[in-house]
C-alpha cells in the first residue's frame, strides 16, 4: 500500500475553494457549499473505485467493493459558519487517500466517511450521533437551523442527501475500527515542535452555575467588617479551587471560571450578587465527580464563612471518551517509526464524531499541530510537511493492523 | 437655651408629609415639593422669629436678628428621587430648634440653613459648592436635570428661589463655625447599639479602573500552563490587594472592587479581558495615596508574572475633609455628658454639605444611627428617642462654644 501525500494536499487544496471565503471556508451542513464539497468527494471516491453511499443523515461513505473486514477513517467536511480549511477537512482527505492506497494495493480494506454536521448547525455532531445510535433519527430531525439562516429543521434539510449521491442505509457493522484524524484546535503541539498526537481519551466535563447572594451596600458608608461581599467570595471561591484543584487534578485536567456576572456592577456598591461558571475537563469520569464534589463543598465554605447564600445547579455534564487500546498502541507504534521524538499522547478536550463512534466500533484519533492553537477561525492552519507526516503515520497504522482487518 | 426635642420631631413628622410617598419622601430640587418645604420652613422659622433669606442657589437661611458672632446648624432638605424622611431634614430639623431655642433664650446666636441640591439633581452638593466658593455659580447653573424630568439647567431652575422667601447674598462671613448633624447612612453606630456619632473626617476616595487583557481560548483544548486568563489575574490581584491592605489600612478604610466585567464571559471560553474597578477610601489622604499606589504595583506584578497586559487608568477621586478639631472636642464632650457610653468617633464614608463649607468656616458634624445602614430608600429609618437624643447633645455642644460665638 502506497499512499500520495501530494494527492492528499491537492485533495485539501480543493476542497478548501468550495466554500472559500479569504483563508476560511464556510461549508455550513446542507448549505450548497456542503452539498457541493460532498458531491465533489463522492466524485473523488468513484474516480478511486470507491462505492459512494450517503445514508439519510447525508454521511458520506466511500467503501471498498467486496465483502470483509473493513477499517473505516475519516472525520467530517461541514464547518463553521466561517471556519477553516483544516478543521474536518484533513482526516476526511486522509480518509480517501488511505482508502484510494489501499484498493489501489489490493488490501487491506479500507473506508472513508465525512460525517454530517459535526459543526452543529442542527445538533451536536448530528450526522454521528444518528449513526451510532446515540439518537434516534427523529430526534434530531426536529433540530432547528441554530444559525437562523433558514426557517428549516434537520428533517428539512437533509432531504439533500439525494443531491450528493445515492441513499442508502451503511451498518456500522460493516466495519471493525474507527480512526479519526483531526487538527489538535488547541496550542500543546505546536507548542512543543512536534508533529503527531495520539489521542487517549476524548475528555468529558462538569459545570457548575452558581450564584453567591450578599448585600449590595454603600462603599463609602459600609466598613469592611460588615460587608457581605459577594464578589470577594467569588475571589475567595476561585483561589480556594485553584489551591485544592492543585493537589488533586491530573495533568491534563482543565478548570475554567468563563463567566461572572456582578450585581449591580457599580464602582461604588459593594457587590451584592455575583453569578458564575466553573466548569472542569478530564478524561477520567472519577476525578472529574471528585472535582465537582470539591467545589460544591468549597463554595459552602466561603458561603458559610462570609455570610452569603450558595445556589448552586448543575449545568450539562459530558462524558468522557476513552479511546480503544488495541488501536492507540498500533498509532503510537507508527509514530515513534515515522516521527521518532516529535509526538505525544494527550487528550481531546473538543468533541468530536469519534466520541459518537466510540459507543458501537473501536475507535482512536491521531491530531496534527495547529499552528498557535487557533481553531473555528479563518487563521486555522498547520503546516503542510505534519499534514503530510500525519498520513504517513496512519498508513503505517494502518499496515500493522491489516492483519487483523 | 431650653430646647424641645418634641418640637423637633413634630417639625420633622410635618416636613415628611411634602413630598411624602408612603414611607419615603421625594423632594428633587427645586421640584414642587422641595419649593413646599423650604416654603414652610421659612414660615417656621420667621414664626421663631428668624430673619429669612434665600440666597440666589435656593439655600434657605433663618438668621437670629442683629450683629455678632453666629453659628450655622444645618444640612439639606431636599431628597433623592424616592428617599428617606431623615436624610438631610434632621439636620435642618434640629438646626431650626437649636435656633429657635437659642433666639427664645436670648443667645447664643445660631442659625439655620437648609442647602440646595445637596442629593444632586443638577450637580455634585451644588448649593454648597457655590456658597462656599468651591464652584462658581456660572459653572453650576450649566448643570442639566439629571434625573431628566424636566428639560432645565441648574440656572433656570433656581428662578423658583423667590417663591420660597426674599433672596439675597447670605455670605460665610457672617459665621464662626458650622455644624452638620445627619443620619449616618452606614450600619456602624446602630450595629453597636450606639445612639452619636462624632464625625472625625469625610472621607477621600481613589479609584482605578483597570483592565486586564490575556487570551481568549477554547477553555476544552487549551492547557492550564499555556493559558494566559485574564480573570484568573483579577482573582490573583484581587486577592493580593486583600492581603496587602491587611497590614496598609486603617481601621476605617474600605476598598471595593465594585465593577468587573468579563469578555466575552462565556462558560467555555478562557477569559481574554477583564475590566474593573478598584475604589479606596479613607480620611488620610496620604494612606490613600500609598494604597493606590500599591494597588497599581500589585496590579502591574501580576500582569508580568502571567503574561496579561494592564491598562490602569485614574478614576476621579475626592480628596478627604479633616474636620474642626476644637468642634469635634466641643461635640465629643457633649456626647460624653448626655450619651455616655452610646457615642463614638468614626468617619464619615458618605459625602456632605459640611465638605464644602469645611473650605470656608471650622466644620463639625454628628451622626445620628441609620437602623440597619438603610438610606436612599424609603427603609430608612431612625428610632425617635435617638433622633431626640441627638439633638440634646448638639445642644450641649452649643452651650460649651457659645462662650466662642
Amino acid at each position: 500500500m502506497q499512499i500520495d501525500p501530494g494527492r492528499m494536499l491537492a485533495d485539501l487544496d480543493h476542497l478548501r475553494t468550495i466554500g472559500g471565503q479569504g483563508t476560511g471556508v464556510a461549508r455550513r451542513a446542507f448549505s450548497d457549499a456542503d452539498v457541493a464539497a460532498r458531491a465533489w468527494l463522492a466524485g473523488r471516491m468513484r474516480a478511486a473505485g470507491l462505492e459512494v453511499v450517503v445514508d439519510p443523515c447525508g454521511n458520506l461513505f466511500g467503501l471498498p467493493p467486496g465483502e470483509g473486514p473493513c477499517l473505516l477513517v475519516g472525520s467530517h467536511s461541514d464547518t463553521q459558519p466561517l471556519g477553516g480549511w483544516l478543521d474536518g477537512a484533513w482526516g476526511v482527505a486522509c480518509g480517501l487517500e488511505l482508502a484510494r492506497a489501499a484498493l489501489a494495493a489490493g488490501g487491506p480494506r479500507v473506508a472513508v466517511v465525512s460525517f454530517q454536521d459535526e459543526e452543529g448547525r442542527f445538533g451536536r455532531l448530528t450526522g454521528s450521533t444518528v449513526w451510532a445510535g446515540v439518537q434516534p433519527l427523529a430526534v434530531m430531525d426536529a433540530g432547528p437551523d441554530r444559525d437562523g439562516t433558514e426557517d428549516i429543521t434537520f428533517g428539512q434539510a437533509r432531504a439533500r442527501a439525494a443531491e450528493i449521491g445515492p441513499v442508502g442505509e451503511v451498518s456500522p457493522d460493516r466495519f471493525v475500527a474507527f480512526l479519526e484524524p483531526h487538527i489538535e484546535q488547541g496550542p500543546v503541539l505546536d507548542g512543543a515542535g512536534e508533529a503527531v498526537g495520539v489521542v487517549e481519551a476524548i475528555v468529558g466535563s462538569r459545570q457548575w452555575n452558581m450564584r453567591l447572594e450578599g448585600e449590595a451596600n454603600h462603599a463609602g458608608t459600609t466598613p469592611m467588617a460588615l460587608r457581605r461581599d459577594a464578589l470577594q467570595g467569588f475571589v475567595a471561591l476561585a483561589a480556594a479551587v485553584n489551591d485544592a484543584f492543585a493537589g488533586m487534578a491530573g495533568p491534563a485536567t482543565v478548570w475554567t471560571l468563563g463567566r461572572v456576572v456582578v450585581e449591580p456592577n457599580a464602582p461604588s456598591v459593594v457587590p451584592g450578587a455575583v453569578s458564575f461558571t466553573v466548569q472542569m475537563r478530564d478524561g477520567d469520569v472519577g476525578l472529574l465527580e471528585r472535582l465537582a464534589a470539591r467545589v460544591l463543598v468549597l463554595a459552602e465554605g466561603v458561603a458559610a464563612a462570609r455570610g452569603l447564600v450558595l445556589s448552586a445547579e448543575e449545568g450539562m455534564g459530558v462524558e468522557p471518551v476513552m479511546l480503544d487500546a488495541r488501536l492507540r498502541g498500533a498509532l503510537e507504534q507508527a509514530a515513534g517509526e515515522v516521527a521518532p521524538g516529535r509526538w505525544r499522547r494527550l487528550p481531546s478536550g473538543a468533541l468530536h464524531d469519534a466520541s459518537n463512534v466510540a459507543a458501537v466500533l473501536p475507535t482512536a484519533m491521531l491530531f496534527a499541530p495547529s499552528i498557535r492553537g487557533i481553531s473555528h477561525n479563518p487563521a486555522e492552519d498547520t503546516r503542510r510537511e505534519d499534514l503530510a507526516l500525519g498520513l504517513e503515520v496512519l498508513a503505517a497504522a494502518v499496515r500493522r493492523l491489516s492483519n487483523a482487518i
